[in-house]
């Protein structure tokens, strides 16, 4: 055994509860859980290469961050506080023009070293051009990735258009996106840390055929198709303007046979109640993205409301430039406290309910819930431990009820995550990671950024969002 | 000068913005501020005792806390995700029955120093007999406390009580819990860092006559009286019945002359925008504790309306057993968050309108704002330097936008709070405690919660909340 970490309490996550264990202990063998149970069962210590004194601790599978696009992290703090209808094209955008491939992967290093830092094992990243993203940032890294190629029709310039004008298809810009996301699993169909995913953007930015198309790939080759589906009003009058006064994001999808186990639904805040039913029922799995959503659009995803629908459920950070942050404790938080609110009802996602989406749900609604999410022998070694005797996380208490499960949800930082495991190579070790440098990471992003922002502060101002009035305002 | 802090970006919160100042300085002399602007017109280095280097940090005021009850930190865990009618009586009142004085004191350090851990300088604590805990917890941690003494008049056993039955009232309670308020100036009112303050702790719990001595006192010393107003059904049933179907909390303190520039009416959830409007014109502070009505309610407070009103406006983070933690900064996040819901408006309460309502704005709802809440020359010294080149609030850029500003709100784990100073007194250097031993706050507190659940397990079964029926089910 290489590995035994033991003393802590397990939050196994198996059946439909958090499978508590007591004194607890995890044995790794070549990358897989070799034993998960009891300490007191458990192979000797002796036995072991190395021991993890886990106690004071909850050991758990490590989180699913289900939706990122974190090379946007290099814009964190460029985008939020503007109208919704400002967010994309007169404040993120303006920035992320002037992006080049260099910034992405410095932003999207950042982003993934922060997400790993908060006990994120597998990270769902959505990109065009992923696979530099996965090359670059998570092969050197080693964490877990559905890469997630973004696939859609539009040319980039489209500033000109009016809201019901439609947008022009360019099938040819389709169908490059479409061969870069075949690629992938040529290029990383051997490594089991990466899964390839198609990506296509959204329904009003890829047309029927081309969607159709994608979808007999990702069926051929049993893959994801995730969809940005009913993200808000701009969306919806795309989708009256081209496909008539009636139809709506998800009545079209279901016409054109989109709706099934394949299909992951991103967002889904636009969609009324019957038709997330009907994406549930339809097989569907959902990804919510509470911190992003809100800050954003204004508006709290359906994530509880889908997970009452028996759809899996993940939740995903989404961007950096908005919500501001990649930890998924921090959204699985965010996600309960938004429930409630929105449903007047405390009891709306429970903690345990809130850690069970940020791990099994999230592996679940990834089609991956055979080997991560989950802390059972035989599956990959993707695991965190957590303190829960900080100033923030304590008292923990076995008895009555175990208080470090509200306490992982509601009142974690996300420093208390100590020890990162993925396929058993320790990336965390007392808060510390093994081989990366986030010092440096921080440094080339900061540098970056600011010669971004010099390059691009001309056409942001020009922009003139609510983020320029609240400079010339004095508050920025 | 003792200690000169150079080199950061500095949010000065003077004038009605951030006041921004970059590449800035403060000096320290005698607890007290004697330089605040450019590093380069400030006094050498040479001159001072100790300087720190604030490069890559913001440096701002100290955070305040501006309503706690932090002796219930040691139920972290204990009582959430219950309907809100179970959270006080049937989940929290169970366990909070079999605390004794030294468990409170315990809680009270654990959340105190989970507190300044995230940046607050300045914490309001709202107790019975808050006197014990300003002499256990506050004095010999250096931490500036107001101190709020809560009266009430109703005895502790009213459980049988159906809720149109009224509470008794006995008056003598209510006159010890007055005097001990009023010793409270004896006793600390030669402590710069104490400020006492009276708590009538809602109108359904004090009579018309004992409120209006209390504020006759509170008048007299030219202190603030901090009421829980219009916190809820419970309360608004009793209200009705004491005083005619079309009272109101907020119609009976006016009618009784409680609506002045003394009052700070905290929560104020079940008020009427035209009575919230009422408090604002007629002088009241507000405090809002967005992550506890939240979870407890499932409610947004008016943090946002109260501020385009004029009033007032601080933030708090009430109690852990529900919102689970006392960083100011997650509290600012969390108000931000849910106001953008709360309005469907992602412009509402942007990031540095929270960053005032974190420190500015609470010194000025607690009365205090002459020495607390702004870097200004000849106020006391009570900062903090803030990282941000740190993964999760990094990259900061100060042209076109600091993005500080809002990395410090939406991306913050807390963590990033490297020192705080207090009366020019260093609390926290790097991280750590420089007095304070946090280890034996946290296994103190475990072993006192421990001995607690056990003592106190079969009445909390007994009251048969729904987090029993979690237990029960396999959930916790």
């Amino acid at each position: 055994m290489d590995t035994l970490v033991t003393g802590g309490t397990l939050l196994t996550m198996r059946g439909d509860r958090l499978g508590v264990v007591d004194d607890g202990a995890v044995g790794i063998e070549d990358g897989r859980i070799g034993y998960v149970g009891p300490a007191a069962e458990a192979p000797a210590p002796s036995d072991a290469d190395e021991v993890v004194d886990a106690s004071g601790a909850v050991v758990m599978p490590g989180l699913v961050n289900a939706h990122t696009h974190t090379a946007h992290t290099l814009l964190r703090g460029g985008a939020q506080d503007v109208p919704e209808i400002e967010w994309m094209n007169r404040a993120l955008g303006p920035l992320s023009a002037h992006t080049d491939e260099a910034d992405r992967v410095a932003g999207a290093r950042l982003g993934v070293l922060e997400a790993v830092r908060g006990g994120a094992t597998t990270i769902a990243e959505y990109a065009s051009e992923v696979g530099t993203l996965v090359e670059e940032v998570y092969r050197p890294l080693g964490v877990a990735v559905v890469a997630v190629e973004t696939i859609n029709e539009v040319p980039d310039e489209r500033d000109d258009l009016g809201p019901r004008e439609l947008y022009p298809f360019e099938r040819e810009q389709g169908d490059r996106a479409l061969a870069r996301a075949d690629r992938l699993f040529e290029r990383f169909g051997d490594d089991p840390l990466v899964t390839p995913a198609y990506g296509p953007q959204a329904l009003d930015m890829v047309s029927p055929d081309l969607l159709q198309t994608v979808q007999s790939h990702a069926h051929e080759r049993g893959a994801k198709l995730h969809v940005h589906t009913a993200q808000g009003e701009r969306e919806a009058i795309q989708i009256e303007e081209r496909y008539g006064d009636d139809a709506s994001t998800v009545s079209v999808l279901d016409e054109l046979g989109i709706v099934d186990d394949s299909l992951v639904a991103v967002h889904c805040h636009g969609a009324t109640p019957a038709e997330r039913r009907r994406l549930a029922e339809g097989g569907a799995a959902m990804l919510g993205c509470p911190s992003s959503i809100a800050a954003i659009d204004g508006i709290v995803p359906p994530v509880a409301e889908f997970r009452e629908y028996g759809a899996p459920v993940g939740i995903g950070t989404d961007q950096a430039p908005g919500p501001g942050h990649h930890s998924t404790l921090r959204e699985a938080r965010t996600a309960a406290t938004l429930s409630k609110v929105e449903q007047a009802d405390p009891t709306a996602l429970t903690a345990p309910e809130a850690l069970r989406i940020a791990t099994v749900g999230g592996a679940e609604a990834l089609g991956i819930a055979d080997e991560v999410g989950t802390l059972a022998a035989g599956t990959r070694a993707d695991l965190i431990v957590v303190d829960t005797d900080r100033l923030s996380t304590a008292p923990a208490v076995e008895s009555p009820l175990h208080t470090a499960v509200p306490n992982l949800v509601y009142s974690t930082t996300g420093r208390e995550v100590r020890d990162v495991f993925v396929a058993g190579e320790a990336l965390l070790r007392d808060g510390a990671f093994v081989d990366a440098d986030p010092a440096a990471a921080v440094d080339e992003a900061t540098e970056r950024a600011a010669a971004l922002y010099e390059r691009a502060s001309d056409d942001w101002r020009g922009a003139d969002s609510a983020l320029v009035d609240a400079v010339d305002d004095g508050w920025l």
